[in-house]
């Protein structure tokens, strides 16, 4: 059992959670609590679960003997709690593979549905988007360099598990992914408050590609460049804007209306 | 100038932070930042101001003109974020008197949209669901008495304005609300995975109640027994279901778009 926060693998683990950088560099996460940390193994990716000496006690016969299926540690309850980011730590969690995806299979899906985010920056709005774009079926998330790491546990945590089923892609250049799409015949359009055209009048039904702003500053002026068209969604009252995973809600959602009334 | 924590003004504000039974019964809640607090004060709630010793120094001519316009207390900095629940305080804080509404100036308003919250427990899903329901122009929100406090800071905070805005009512009993909705003419529909039909297809012209359950449990078998009827928003992948604020917002856009629709 490992009893101290000076245990190289919990400085590791600790390190995984804090720093994007180094998430990067080993391609691993973190995965948090029992129902993600399942979802990870049952995609290929847990490498190792760490297990509270505590929840391992009290832990059923069936989940003792799944956990015993990988490579696992118990670990005191206090060294847990400095690991956990979460304010209740469950007791459980993963050492995870990092999923990776090529651009291509995004462009290439025949959904045709692609989400693109420009320096989308709260981990909440991300794992949402992430959430919902599963929800919708859209073909993949690619977001700009400038983003919140996906692999953050904040983010991990709001996906509800579709980081393991959405494809994804991080550009170091949006611009050009955004005319790389317009060059598979998908056109691009941007939410903005000041778009030309409400959100509903396009027809997405042969593809879309949506570009979601930065939650304060909107679409970059590079990025507005580049687009198709944008799309405003019409606002009553006395908003600055809706929420940035709303707005992409409300569009995913629009896209697969389209598609469900073209077939109907 | 206040420079301890155990100053009386300073003892409250903590409290009204912390405890819903406090704020209620003052009906009293806090603006944090300027923006917020200049909301507060459009509006006619603004009581006093609490500024930062470092802010109120700082602070361009403008703004401290402002801030001598309201009753207000300079508060040293140390103070200052013991008050604040915001991980970086701006150094500016109001306390606001609670807007408060009637049930029938919802029911009665002329838009005919309302939101019905069952138990929703999510600070950020509650001040989402507000925002948005300013953006998409809903009559007002009603939620059960089991819902997260709307006076709650994280819920103020990310309503980014609109509970100035957005009539509100707490309900001892939602599904009586439901049945006086239903008593009006205008239909209520439940939001759940079961639902018999895709929630683009009733007709919400005329009116419409939508009701979203808590986050974990969805909506309460006593709710479902008094509503007009269950939709569903259909979802692909392995998704246990899409985020409530996500949910509501979908319903809310769909709801102005057939309204659009028809005046077109």
């Amino acid at each position: 059992m490992i009893s101290s926060d000076s245990n190289a693998q919990v400085k590791e683990l600790v390190k995984l959670q804090k720093n994007a950088r180094e998430r990067r560099k080993k391609q691993l996460f973190i995965s948090e609590g029992i129902k993600l940390t399942k979802e990870a193994a049952l995609y290929g990716k847990l490498e190792k679960i760490y297990v509270a000496e505590s929840f391992y006690e009290k832990a059923e016969e069936t989940v003792k003997q799944w956990i015993e299926e990988y490579p696992y540690e118990e670990v005191a309850d206090t060294v847990f709690s400095g690991i956990s980011e979460t304010v209740t730590p469950q007791g459980i969690l993963g050492l995870v593979k990092m999923p990776s995806y090529h651009l291509e299979e995004i462009l290439n899906d025949e959904r045709k549905s692609i989400i693109l985010l420009d320096d989308l920056r709260d981990p909440g709005n991300l794992g949402t988007i992430m959430r919902t774009a599963e929800g919708a079926g859209m073909s993949g998330v690619v977001m700009s360099r400038g983003s919140v790491d996906l692999f953050n546990p904040k983010v991990v945590r709001s996906t509800m598990g579709a980081i393991f089923r959405v494809p994804f892609y991080y550009a170091d250049d949006l611009a050009e992914v955004i005319e790389q799409t317009k060059a598979k015949g998908i056109p691009v359009y941007g939410t903005m408050m000041q778009g030309s055209v409400v959100y509903d009048e396009p027809d997405y039904c042969t593809g879309a590609g949506i570009v979601i702003g930065n939650e304060a500053n909107g679409l970059s002026q590079e990025v507005i460049g580049h687009l198709t068209g944008a799309v405003r969604i019409p606002m009553e009252g006395n908003l600055e804007s809706l929420n940035a995973a709303v707005s992409a809600a409300i569009l995913m959602y629009e896209i697969t209306r389209q598609k469900r009334k073209k077939l109907s």
